[in-house]
């Protein structure tokens, strides 16, 4: 990689994660931050230099890279173009568009920017959370502007390839119809389902299955920082969630009375909903696999798990997925195993053999 | 339990896998179907004998338990509570309300009909997916009808309890509203989630992440059954989905052009989901817990899982509950733990120190 002096701005979870991550290959990083605090933090923890007291061998940045927060990025990003001429800018912010709009308007060249998304954020936020490894098998959204050079997009891609990340190239509009509609858009839902929850009584929650864990999970995330995403990328949401508004009001007046078609409309609903299902790629970005399951009885103590996955392991038999679902009242759970097809039957009987309690 | 013969009317998952857990304990079981292929693989299965080839010192039921598909149910109840004078009724259907208005139709005494709902489903349907234990640890939930006899409803009980489900009582509006709010309508938006992936670009549905996953797992179920299930549910899965439809109405608006309170409505929006999803119980029927989180990066190789879980094990420490997340074009994984917070710092110290790379 030809950089050798990154300058990150803004040490929060991507920016130190980022500095960890450049730091083991020798890259010099130089962090700022606008807290005092928190740039202090991410230096104790390895990510890189303060760029303060940053020596004068270092040379001026070849990349800086703004991970702040999206509603200042455009700003800080147009500061930095001004103040490295000679550098290549990116910023990490979930929404592309605009971003990319915000610079044009100030009026700066921008053939040394380049927008990135690099999708690996966690529940958990700020540098205490980074890792080095945080890139690591993660998509890199890579999103050359109008103007962006060719050498400075290679520039980014090849920071994204050695953390360890999956660089993909997105247009800024593709990127955010994208994210509107595989992250945004499930982020609403999930927290308008939840939020229907909150009125029941509690005898009807107790009736939550995984079902409804599963589609609700994500509505545990912090709504100061989904206001500022769902506000920066608006009109791309607004579509996807305007269109199914209306699929959702066709859903709705075909549970009226006596409603002719009713049926097919509920059905084609079910069924669209399979075929979209069956698009979502499968692990390592592959075409989605099928999967066969097992079902395997677990009892809910220390070990037990540990043991079944020993037995698999012994078999020589590679876990895809893993649903654990726990019984109300009883001292087992029950533990979904998604395997290889062709492997079904042996670790069946392998389990079976080794006195687990199996399911096909 | 006084129940020496219990006779099961459709012979599919429910209802074999019923027939499997009973005949642990010893109960006479007799199956009926309307498909002689069907009762004769339960019977191989060896979920009870056929009722057509009982002996008569089996007598006549105590209890017959109606496992038919829901929009037959009330008919076949019917039926069986004019055949079998001495027998308590009970059917599985997943909706309550409409199976008790159409038995009352029938102008049919209905002291001894208990409505029920094992919730036991599984992704797979019919008697060669049954399993003896799939009550255990679940909710089976008891409703009796205005005419129902205590004795019914005791006698209904022990079975549930007897086969190792946890058994609550719920009036048929009480538990319609809750399946609609927990089950039903998270269905519907699981599909109309999924369904809108359909048309993106591959490039789009390639930045999938954990979060549509989630959103979306249950997308993949049957649209026959569904159908089925919300006809019969509509006016309760109707009133939830239109509050619904104006909460997502109301979203829509505030990401239009320059609505004032815009950032309010979304953040109240994010905000209400958290609330609602903390009211989902834990393992157990237990009030919510909060667990702490801790990643752990697991190469993608058999066994790696199970040294992971052996070494928790070991440690002496129990996990809640686990999700499992694969790096495209990585070859390992993230699995997070999630623990009682208490044993954090143990199973941190313990994992790193068997060569783990562990991220709290």
């Amino acid at each position: 990689m030809s950089v050798g002096h990154v300058r990150i701005v803004g040490t929060g979870l991507l920016g130190t994660s980022l500095g960890l991550a450049l730091r083991r290959s020798g890259v010099i990083v130089s962090l700022v931050d606008p807290s005092p605090t928190a740039v202090a933090l991410a230096r104790d923890l390895g990510a890189g230099e303060l760029a303060d007291g940053l020596t004068a061998e270092a040379g001026d940045p070849d990349l800086v890279v703004v991970a702040a927060p999206p509603d200042v990025t455009a700003e800080v990003v147009a500061a930095e173009l001004r103040r490295w001429p000679g550098a290549v800018v990116t910023d990490v912010a979930s929404v592309k568009g605009s971003v990319l709009t915000a610079l044009q308007h100030t009026g700066e060249p921008l053939d040394r920017y380049v927008g990135s998304h690099p999708m690996a954020g966690r529940e958990r936020s700020g540098a205490v959370a980074a890792q080095a490894d945080l890139f690591e098998g993660r998509t890199w959204v890579v999103v050359p502007g109008p103007d962006t050079a060719p050498d400075a997009v290679d520039l980014v891609t090849a920071v994204a390839v050695s953390v360890g990340a999956a660089p993909v190239r997105l247009g800024p509009g593709e990127h955010d119809d994208a994210v509107a509609a595989v992250s945004h858009v499930p982020q609403v839902v999930a927290s308008l389902v939840a939020g229907r929850l909150r009125e029941l009584p509690t005898s009807a929650v107790a009736l939550s299955g995984q079902g409804v864990r599963d589609v609700t999970r994500i509505a545990a995330s912090d709504p100061i920082l989904w206001t500022q995403i769902l506000a920066a990328n608006a009109p791309a949401v607004r579509q996807v969630l305007a269109a199914l508004a209306r699929d959702l009001d066709q859903v709705v007046s075909a549970l009226g009375d006596d409603v002719p078609g009713a049926r097919a409309t509920l059905a084609r609903m079910v069924a669209h909903g399979n075929a979209g299902h069956a698009r979502i790629p499968g692990k390592h970005g592959a075409e989605p696999t099928s999967y066969a399951t097992v079902l395997v009885v677990v009892p809910d103590e220390p070990g037990a798990l540990g043991r079944l996955f020993q037995d698999m392991g012994d078999a020589g038999i590679n876990l895809e997925d893993l649903h654990l679902e726990h019984g109300v009242g009883a001292p087992f759970g029950i533990a979904e195993l998604s395997v290889l097809p062709a492997v079904v039957e042996r670790l069946e009987e392998e389990l079976v053999g080794r006195g687990w309690r199996v399911h096909g």
